[in-house]
């Protein structure tokens, strides 16, 4: 099954607003394995609404519908759907039993208007708006299906994952089980990544390899199809393996984890705690990992020693060190981590030091960055790191290769 | 004139990303006076795209493209359209400087599919990327225009303003001008500020007056359009004041800076320092002060005290507040703020304590806030806030009101 979907509203082609029904609404359907090969916004206007529908009945066997069906004068989905398929609009009682409670709850009068929300196509599924007036519609004309949701995200999404999708399923009647699986990598470039399994993506056919480069990172999207569920799930476990046997050093985790969520984990497991003397990265490292629900666990706190003073000050790094090496140095990394784990009586203390830009620090160009990692009864270890990018990507990155260098740490 | 803008890649028909260069385009093409009638998203597929790029070019003047540009093979949006429209690619020798240098810089080898991303059109317009490696291109063929940029945000978006909204204005040959201003709040809801404004909304003509939320803030965007930019500029000049009349303790800056930025620059002006003792936040609010280049001049450093035990021994607040109040009590912030200020010499302490949840802490619900602020001769002030929203949002409504605080300490 193909699906095309429509997203209809003034205020997204004048750039007001984000598009986030399109992708909610992709995902789901690339999970029920329903192909999407275009996504379409139009404004309010009856023409050209039209004349896209005219256009996705070409190639589509599913549209669905986002937008356009609330009470006024320029919401006009469903009655230019209706002239099209020759359908009528008739009221549905239980949608107006609902926009009339609506109203005596926030006790205002409901103006005339908003009883058009309760007219829906004749002969269609109506789907239930729990969060609030306008029902969605599920209805087939000619072979073809068409799907009318509400456009405020808060009322199309859970109507679509507790009306729509089930509508939908039920008329696939699908033979097969598609089943898909993120695998997320951090230190490796996408081109780079992609060189290394190239033969594999070009004989790519079942399961389906997918990379995706964003925010540093790079993903790869395993999706197979088969009758059974388990053979598809084996038939992915086959592939990730193999790729794994190549780039396995920069995998982190699954899915819709954070690295930052993994190195939590971990530490929680192996029950170590952490501590942090952060200079470049001015706290963003601690932030990623306080933004893990129950980190508290494993952070025992940390400093953001952004000047020499509180270098010296606050984590005890020797005036000397400072004099002699200079605050983005492998020495002076090696102290700040070393410090701030005996003062915070941490398993493991981590440092970042190094030069964030747009300015050039002690002769060191921006994206020169030091990490030190300190382990009890273990020699510190320090990683110099060459960043490109602007000052908020070398911050980013660093913070994230922080969590990549402790990971292999507790391996 | 009328755009059509066309997004490639099957990431977003996949809904694995949100396509907000949708929306960045069709709110700049708004503003200049471009009207955009269709948005369209089409996969990785030469086939589809070409057959998108003859529908568009049956409604549009200027068709501009997002994405595909990339290094690899699924990467085809310019070898499409250079099939379309009969021209050649062409070695760029400024991108494939900037390419070499790019691996150059981080040290790795570049692979031989890099090379591709500095083939442009024949006689087009190139537009540097300044934040990547592919650039965009404008060119010209039969009546139409066609832009094609890349797909990463962070580098479509200054390449967009800075080469491709000027190159497009210079065929506009427009004879009004249309100049906008984005002003900018913190601490008041969208409908707050609409009720206070609602008058000013509802008579809007020249100049419009569009608000906007995201991110835990308010935006209002005023666009006026004359024949005199100066004329333009003062009529904007006039609803600003009326509307900061309103609003205007809620008002940190102008366009795209940040309340963080705002905040860097006034603590600057006034020659002073700042330290932090962040236990919620866990590093949030000094990230996002480091995130601003020239910090290190305002921000001394700090102490994520993330557990009673660094805020005891770090920070020194006493056993006996924390036995007695607990962490997330006024007593705590308040120390936190005066002790780490002094421990660092600073003018100001800035102190978050609180629940950011999903559980609750000493009996008190997420949301629950202590922001305390110490200033050197002066009596420390604690402010209690009740926020809504998830674990990050929280964090992040907190740093931001950190910010707005200290801002207004220093007025």
């Amino acid at each position: 099954m193909n699906a095309e979907i429509i997203s209809v509203g003034s205020e997204l082609l004048l750039g007001q607003i984000v598009n986030t029904n399109a992708q909610f609404l992709s995902r789901h359907l690339a999970e029920m394995g329903v192909n999407v090969f275009y996504q379409t916004v139009v404004g309010d206007n009856s023409d050209r609404l039209l004349s896209t529908i005219q256009k996705a009945e070409e190639r589509a066997d599913l549209i669905i519908f986002t937008g356009g069906l609330g009470p006024t004068r320029d919401d006009l989905t469903k009655e230019t759907i209706a002239a099209h398929l020759g359908k009528k609009l008739v009221l549905n009682d239980e949608a107006f039993k609902g926009i009339r409670q609506y109203f005596l709850k926030i006790g205002r009068e409901m103006t005339e208007n908003n009883k058009k929300q309760a007219l829906v196509l004749e002969d269609c599924l109506v789907l239930p708006n729990e969060n609030g007036m306008a029902p969605g519609m599920f209805v087939k004309s000619k072979n073809k299906f068409y799907m009318l949701l509400p456009g405020p995200p808060k009322e199309m999404q859970p109507m679509f994952e507790k009306y729509g999708r089930p509508a939908i399923l039920n008329v696939l009647d699908r033979q097969e089980s598609i089943v898909s699986r993120v695998l997320r990598f951090f230190g490796i470039g996408e081109s780079q990544l992609e060189t290394e399994i190239e033969d594999m993506i070009m004989n790519q056919t079942n399961p389906t390899i997918a990379p995706l480069a964003g925010d540093g990172e790079v993903t790869i999207r395993l999706t197979a199809k088969h009758r059974s569920k388990e053979t598809a799930n084996e038939m992915i476990d086959k592939v990730e393996k193999e790729i794994l046997n190549r780039v396995g050093e920069y995998f982190y985790g699954y899915g819709q984890t954070t690295i930052a969520a993994e190195l939590v984990q971990k530490l929680k497991q192996q029950n170590k705690t952490i501590a942090c003397a952060e200079s470049l990265t001015g706290g963003l490292f601690q932030s990623m990992i306080t933004a893990v629900a129950g980190a508290s666990a494993v952070l025992k706190g940390g400093i953001v020693c952004y000047t020499n003073e509180a270098k010296e000050h606050l984590v005890d790094v020797s005036k000397k060190t400072l004099d002699t090496f200079g605050a983005v140095s492998e020495q002076c990394a090696k102290e700040l981590a070393e410090n701030v784990r005996k003062k915070l009586n941490a398993d493991i203390g981590i440092s970042f030091t190094g030069v964030a830009g747009p300015d050039s620090l002690e002769e060191n160009p921006p994206g020169t960055v030091w990490i030190g990692i300190s382990e009890k009864g273990k020699e510190s270890k320090v990683v110099l790191l060459k960043l490109a990018g602007d000052r908020n990507q070398i911050r980013n990155r660093t913070a994230k290769y922080g969590c990549h260098f402790l990971l292999r740490t507790c391996q």
